[in-house]
């Protein structure tokens, strides 16, 4: 199924540079394999941007064009600069979806648009993770089965500390004796937010079929819908002056 | 833009033979400019079926073949037989969609699906009602404006006895001093459910197009997804005997 | 700390008088169990009916009487007579507080609140659960630590088919590899629902101190409020002839 | 009933020292008549703390001894130091109910907790307004009737560009023709947030006993419970090294 929606899969891109152990599961980047992801998907309009580039990759002009960010960070949470977070936040009121992955939990930008501290519970051991699907009707679940089974991960787990989602679609198992709520859609503004917890920069997880297809299914849940816009821009109330029924 | 989804209107079609005023306003039955709403919005897939029909026109097999049922009813809801009330429940929580409209939120199948008596405040005055949109990024809400108005229209009032929706997209005003959330999403197994209160038997609301597009909106959102199927049927709880990691 | 909350504590009482293992754990009744943990939490109002009662124990005085019921059954869901499980729901609706216990999921009263199958895997194998805390500023969470152990229990899991709760206070995980939605809250109508997955009948899990406590927390959540009321029975709409304002 | 919830009522307090208008409704601030309502309701323990004390009267010692936290600004949300809102903000997600009333939507502190514009139409025409409950049996209806009467308020109207609250408690009617999410509940981290919409510097809302009700209600609602408590501070996420079950 082709898809004309167009996505940007932003990524931090350091660890990538610097630690052998990444740069041997994802050599040109994660977000080459998530963008190739897409593609595989029929997503024909698919760019990526880095936090080297000027203004990440993410200027006005790139958003504009923009119907789904997909955002990857873990160690330079705090080199995002904050016009670009507030660019981006801005973006998703207006219709923009945005898909957080794995250590983006505690971006700029999930913090900002969740209103709480993102932090969770983790530990890197390898354990297996399996991934059930709670809400089966939701499109996020298409093309899946009763769970995913990812074979090595870095656990996430509970207290998520995360507004209860609109929806929650995925509930995860760890074998070292943790859950999480590792599929999380939230309506924000006219925009759409998905927080997916998979992916790690040393498993390659990524590559794995069931998580690109959960990727390709958030980004047709997440893109901008054709309902009524609203002037969220600009913080201010709008004077509706004239009533729209009589008043005494 | 076409639909291939196959969608079944269900209709009462009791007052439309009996009362002129019905008979004014839908000289054919609602059923009819419902379906013609719909194949308005592209949707190439539609049929109508009536309570007097043989097991109202609900068979095993229409079912099987129906993506979305809309359903209106007001007079008797208690003439619809158990059994099919039953079969249509078994087939929203396989993954059909349904939409509820109007005076449907006292038929069986709602009521049986809500698990709350559906009751409400009501009133035939004729007044105007306006719709607000809540949620301007759900797609129910593609192609509208801030809101519909309606020109005449019998008040349905809070409180509406309801389970508090999955996502909320409308909410009413009326004239004479109510409001009513009046488009709401419920998923129920591995079906979704949209309540639609706009409609009555005496007034051509179901001529408007903002009505005819929400209809439109609904059924593409309501329609059965591909995620896991779930053994629903006969009220057994599975057994999952072979654990799926090893214990002690 | 006291409470004047009148706690109905209701049980099939069938398994403690024809299984060893059962009677083993409980040889006065889960009921028994159950009703002593309330009164160790300072519940003075605490009564306990069941199945082979007349009127399985619930007559109109007794729900009367009674601010939270709440409802353990397995084996005899079918024998639990529908113009009491008709009687139960509709107190419900009108405030009475239901906290459903373990396999009561699949009782008549839980399926009638909920309009899905509420069915879900399981699994026999006295397997160790780890009930999650996810809402921690939920008063259903008071005095509890992160997690709950419980030592070898009966497995539910994933899909469980229930409507999204308004509030998810608990996950389980469990050693075979599911996750669980154990603590589900719900309103419904003027009440309160409240879903707690732990208990089995032979599993000494209602001594445990921390189910106790949540069952105490559940019973004060869900004791009626004193909100306005609403003409739930009947079927029937309720007519708001004169409108509050004016209409032309 | 007698309450030891320690309440502080925040006012930036600007208007009532230089409007007239103002100054003949609440000649000793907005504050000073929503803490005499907590008195009423047999609350012990309220202060009040406004814009120009030393850290606008929010200390860290002020918050510690704080249950619930009442907020009204309007004119000077800018002037509210960024510090003081982070302050805010930490004990929230610790645990402390924070209640954000009336034009409070555009306030800092609530903002930051939403991750919206939490923007809205508006219109000052002195038209009245209706409070409907939505959910009788939340405890933040309690005393009241099916609704609230503001005979006369600046309106507020949808799109209200928030997250969609946990529980709708109540929705406003407007004669003017609009509609409004007027009683909101969140779960924020540990902490419990209630945006209540009555309320006006030129209006004598917080006179009003049903008014009055509410505020008594969602502070008893919005106190602290008694959950886990989780390391929310400081922004990182807790290494759970040692695994709660054997890896292999």
């Amino acid at each position: 199924m082709s898809s004309s929606i167009r996505v940007t899969v932003w990524n931090e891109f350091q660890h990538e540079k610097s630690h052998q152990a990444v740069i041997d599961v994802y050599p040109d980047g994660i977000h080459k394999v998530i963008a190739d992801g897409f593609k595989t998907h029929g997503f024909e309009n698919v760019r990526t941007a880095t936090l080297d580039q000027p203004e990440h990759g993410l200027t006005e002009e790139v958003l504009a064009q923009t119907d789904v960010l997909t955002w990857w960070g873990h160690m330079a949470h705090g080199k995002v600069d904050d016009a670009i977070v507030e660019r981006v936040h801005e973006r998703v009121l207006q219709g923009m979806g945005l898909v957080v992955l794995h250590s983006g939990h505690h971006s700029k930008i999930f913090k900002k648009l969740m209103g709480t501290s993102c932090s969770l519970l983790w530990r890197e051991a390898g354990e297996n993770e399996r991934i059930w699907v709670i809400e089966p009707g939701h499109p996020i679940a298409d093309g899946l089965g009763p769970y995913i089974d990812i074979p090595a991960v870095e656990m996430y787990g509970e207290h998520f500390d995360i507004p209860a989602p609109d929806t929650l679609v995925f509930i995860s198992w760890f074998k070292g004796g943790e859950v999480f709520r590792s599929g999380c859609c939230y309506h924000r503004g006219r925009g759409k937010v998905f927080y997916f917890r998979p992916g790690h920069e040393t498993h390659p997880i990524y590559y794995q079929a069931e998580v690109q297809q959960v990727l390709a299914n958030a980004a047709r849940w997440a893109a901008p819908g054709k309902g009524p816009e609203f002037a969220y821009s600009g913080g201010r109330a709008i004077n509706a002056k004239v009533p729209l029924e009589k008043l005494d």
